[in-house]
């Protein structure tokens, strides 16, 4: 099942994506379509029904909206690990996000105006089903609500004003996720997907999920170690090699460039770029 | 004025703390009663009045259970920051924490059983009270709702086992903040209060918010040239020396201690420490 969050209105509403219909459902969008689904036991993602509405023009918000905790993970792609010759760490690098960075899968990408090092980082990303803490793999595989498409959009001069990240990562609507969520029976648990970005059409990074080194449920069992998961929550689980400041030599986004970022089997994100006047 | 949000029954109150009395107000708790008090034009916590209790004793929640943002500072104390012989950063060293850390003023500190390092970080928290988004400094003073007392206890193995220390600082329930929010009119901005972490009565941290690098309209104007700060978002301003880790030899937090955090002007964080069951 494909799902997305698209606006109507001044407001949103979750939808089931159809081969070429929508399905329009009750639920604002679908962070709280997944909390209901999981108070009543999980499976409430089956047999949902709305209003059809044919043809499949919509504009998408951020799959979920507002979520109440996004984690995101550094070097974790093993091709790009072994091209950085470094060793495999033993533990998933984490930062976190506000969902405030979220944006829509179309959306303008604004470049702020305090950064001249706007980088890429194409990521799969994970949103979380079920409330989980002290999950085992097995219980956070089941804990997966399904597979959306991120960039982690980085201001790198922020990003190493200190050795902590988070002030390159957490510029508001700087983080476009979507278009849908794809739950995993689709993606055959998302283990083997092509993941591409793209810079106006020019091939910047291409990998496959097969390369990472922390999979899905291994990095939410390990996240709920410290912290609960609820429905809705979202990991983004790192990127592969090909990021503009690792280039030789470096390239950042310019306005006026369009950004797509692209896994197979759930779509693109296609943001253009536009300068944010000075503050 | 001093607020504070108290259990009762299933839920919390905001109140009013008194001299002898508290004055139970129709907000659930200090986040929303801010949340009003905004969209009321910002001067919405003159006036209030609601249902006198005499006496004192209550049962603290967090002072703002919910808040949408909780942001830390590294390295911000400049005795500290001499006596480890560095020289003072340009920009603040800032990371993220989940709303779950928190826990109430004299919660019992359940020590993570995943972690043998449990670490003290007496801290001065500011807690908003108007959105601000690129904010001048007069304008992020402005902004301050109030300042409460906080401990970024960290698990110290987690925090190091990557570059990124969120995982040794996100530990659900594991940040006392409280017991009150004070208004900076009774604190004269928070300038000078003295600052104490104790160990079963100990003296381990002592410093001055006078010590503050960046301080905390700095801190608040800062953050938001990258993010949209709101009503109860909370900004931990950084610890000063005498962390447990830096003593020789490191000591770490043991069940049955008990670890009180003070501020001048404010008050005590109070915390038992007990062991967690193995999960």
């Amino acid at each position: 099942m494909r799902l997305a969050t698209v606006r109507q209105g001044n407001g949103t509403r979750a939808v089931v994506v159809g081969a070429d219909h929508l399905e329009l459902l009750p639920h604002p969008d679908v962070g709280s379509l997944l909390v209901a689904s999981a108070r009543r036991g999980g499976d409430g993602l089956r047999d949902l029904s709305g209003t059809r509405i044919a043809g499949l023009r919509a504009e998408f918000a951020p799959v979920v909206p507002r979520p109440s905790k996004v984690l995101c993970v550094g070097l974790n792609y093993r091709d790009h690990i072994f091209e950085m010759s470094r060793v495999p760490p033993e533990y998933p690098t984490l930062f976190a996000k506000f969902g405030d960075t979220l944006m829509g899968a179309d959306d303008d990408l604004v470049l702020p105006s305090g950064s001249t090092s706007v980088d890429w980082e194409a990521e799969l990303a994970v949103v979380v089903g079920r409330t989980v803490r002290h999950a085992s793999v097995s219980e956070a595989g089941d804990a997966i609500a399904g597979f959306t498409v991120a960039n982690d959009v980085s201001m790198r001069d922020w990003q190493h004003r200190s050795g902590q990240w988070l002030q390159g990562k957490a510029f508001d609507a700087t983080t476009p996720l979507g278009p849908v969520l794809v739950t995993p029976d689709e993606l055959d648990g998302a283990a083997n997907l092509g993941i591409t970005c793209t810079v106006d059409g020019v091939l910047k990074q291409r990998s496959s999920t097969s390369q990472l080194l922390f999979a899905p449920a291994d990095l939410i069992a390990y996240v709920s170690r410290f912290t609960t998961l609820r429905p809705g929550d979202i990991v983004l689980t790192g990127t592969p090699g090909g990021v503009g400041a690792a280039r030789k030599p470096p390239e950042f986004l310019r306005a006026g460039q369009v950004l797509e970022t692209t896994i197979e089997g759930i779509g693109t994100c296609r943001n253009t770029c536009v300068q944010e006047a000075s503050a």
